[in-house]
């Protein structure tokens, strides 16, 4: 199995005995961590994880209803968001896809299983969606994914013209999916299309618990869309039983976190800001993004992981995404004593 | 969604607040309930879980290897059986499959995905898997499922007769899965085909932590397969993260499990003879089932299920399975004092 994505903390050759522990800008996780009303969650949830998991998970979902203000038809809960995607390529089986280019992988190599031909909006230099992506709209294509902030660049695309593609993709029978899994943290939550879900069933909303409750290890993810037929065919593209207990438990107490997210909100804000404009200072162009990542281009500079090895810290190299080569690279924003480690080790080898 | 299987005690109906706990005979959960040692690795996991899951599942796999003296290559865990089982229908979207019936749903559901034709062998009053199996198998058939010993009778194929379908399975190119996820119970570890799988890549056999370590709910099951081509069509046909890093955790945990596993069988051989013994005395026929839970029909009585349950009592009602109709039953077997009381209630309804 090759590994596309960041967070390979895994590697053999990382965990020598000697090791210092890894410092892991290669995953974009709340630098608050986990909440501890969610590790209790957890631990309490073993107390019911003798029970195999709810199939229709109505706990949780009755949690999202009330969250969003949406009915609870509306939500598929998936063993993270990454299941959803695949689910959601064999429920559709799509001729034809549209895909933004660079984007998160995870979309290509799920349609690579449904044997999808692929168009890709390749964005130029400054990696912005702009109105060209509408011609590229047609009849033709049968799903759309856009990663809203994207990633890996964490730009957000124009109000106006999301809504504009949002209108096309009905107009073309477009079945438009829309990852909102980094939104929370812009800070931003009206740059949201989940208000447009009632009255645009082509539209499916991709979120995800990893990101915001830093709780990637514990897998939980759902989306949002009004069209039952549609989530029925994801439903029985899988098991049912794909949200395990914990996660469910998980799920149902993150959600009443909501101090916790406007702090995380507030901290990511200030850290993206400090981190930005040190790597600016190093000559670094970094794009501006939104979400609790930065994404930046290093001149000259092909092997900056490599480099920061040595210091057990880990970046994300981002020669692997579509249209983007080894001088492009990712990194979380941590919190300040993190990212200050970081720059300084940053600056110590190049 | 359709609910096809046991376990379903979270039905609102059942659930209404003056109820009394339920008694859940409709999953076949290891009695013991779930050992502390994985317990405190789910605990123990939350230091871990803000990192992403490893897609290889590194260390759990050595485990595995270490468990069975086999290579790690050979091992794909995923999260629980049913995730593998889906996985293997869309890695190998077979244009034919045999199956039995009755058996476990989950081989049909996944199958029906993929588009597969089925033939069954239907197993006659007796459900036993019979030599004339072998004439089924032919070169026309892609795939063959078998669960051994099956779900819902819990009868074991003969020795003999499973290595000759081992051996007609390879004449024919026919590949063998088989379904061991209960064989731990049946105390007879020399019927599992594991020690084949280095001679017969055509075999992939399937296990679950979730039956004998009471852990349904966090999920892991995994596959053993010497087809490394295959393998990794399964891991590629699902999300690389589908293993949760408790699921992970608990099963390194459970691995060491030995005294317990053992205990586990003795309690429930004795406690199915004492059911077995009981359901009979009733004028049931109780089929000789050596897993931890029985099969039987209880001629004339069709809403066994729905008699017991203003007591509180779940069992499997078996109508949904292919070829049996609703006086066929399944009930786990539990500790003594809960079969007691599901002997006392079944002999007050009937």
């Amino acid at each position: 199995m090759e590994l596309l994505h960041g967070g390979n903390i895994y590697d053999e050759n990382l965990n020598t005995e000697d090791g210092a522990p890894l410092l892991d800008f290669s995953a974009n996780i709340n630098p608050l961590g986990m909440p501890d009303s969610v590790r209790r969650a957890v631990c309490g949830a073993l107390d019911l994880a003798h029970n195999y998991p709810d199939p229709l998970c109505r706990k949780l979902r009755a949690a999202l209803s009330e969250e969003y203000d949406l009915p609870a038809e509306y939500f598929l809960c998936g063993n993270g968001g990454a299941d959803l995607i695949y689910r959601l390529a064999y429920a559709l089986r799509p001729g034809k896809a549209l895909l933004t280019a660079p984007t998160f992988a995870e979309y290509e190599e799920a349609l690579k299983q449904t044997g999808t031909d692929f168009c890709f909006y390749e964005m130029q230099k400054d990696f912005v969606v702009r109105e060209d992506i509408l011609t590229q709209m047609d009849a033709s294509v049968d799903v759309m994914f856009l990663c809203n902030p994207n990633n890996p660049t964490g730009l957000l695309v124009d109000e106006n013209l999301l809504l504009r593609i949002l209108e096309k993709a009905r107009q073309c029978g477009i079945r438009l999916v829309l990852d909102e899994c980094f939104l929370d943290f812009t800070g931003q939550p009206e740059r949201s299309l989940v208000s447009y879900a009632e009255k645009y069933p082509h539209l499916l909303i991709l979120k995800s618990f990893t990101k915001m409750y830093a709780m990637p290890g514990l897998r939980l993810g759902y989306c949002i869309c009004p069209d039952q037929e549609l989530l029925s065919r994801m439903a029985a593209a899988g098991q049912c039983w794909g949200v395990s207990v914990p996660a469910s438990e998980a799920g149902i107490a993150a959600l009443k976190e909501k101090e916790y997210t406007q702090r995380a909100i507030r901290l990511v804000r200030k850290e993206r800001i400090f981190l930005k404009s040190e790597l600016e200072k190093l000559g670094f162009e970094v794009w501006d993004g939104q979400a609790d990542y930065l994404f930046f281009r290093a001149p000259g500079v092909h092997d900056l992981y490599e480099r920061l090895l040595p210091q057990r810290i880990l970046i994300r190299r981002c020669a692997n995404y579509r249209g983007l080569d080894d001088t492009y690279y990712r990194a979380a924003v941590k919190n300040h004593e993190e990212n200050e480690r970081l720059m300084q080790a940053i600056a110590s080898v190049v």
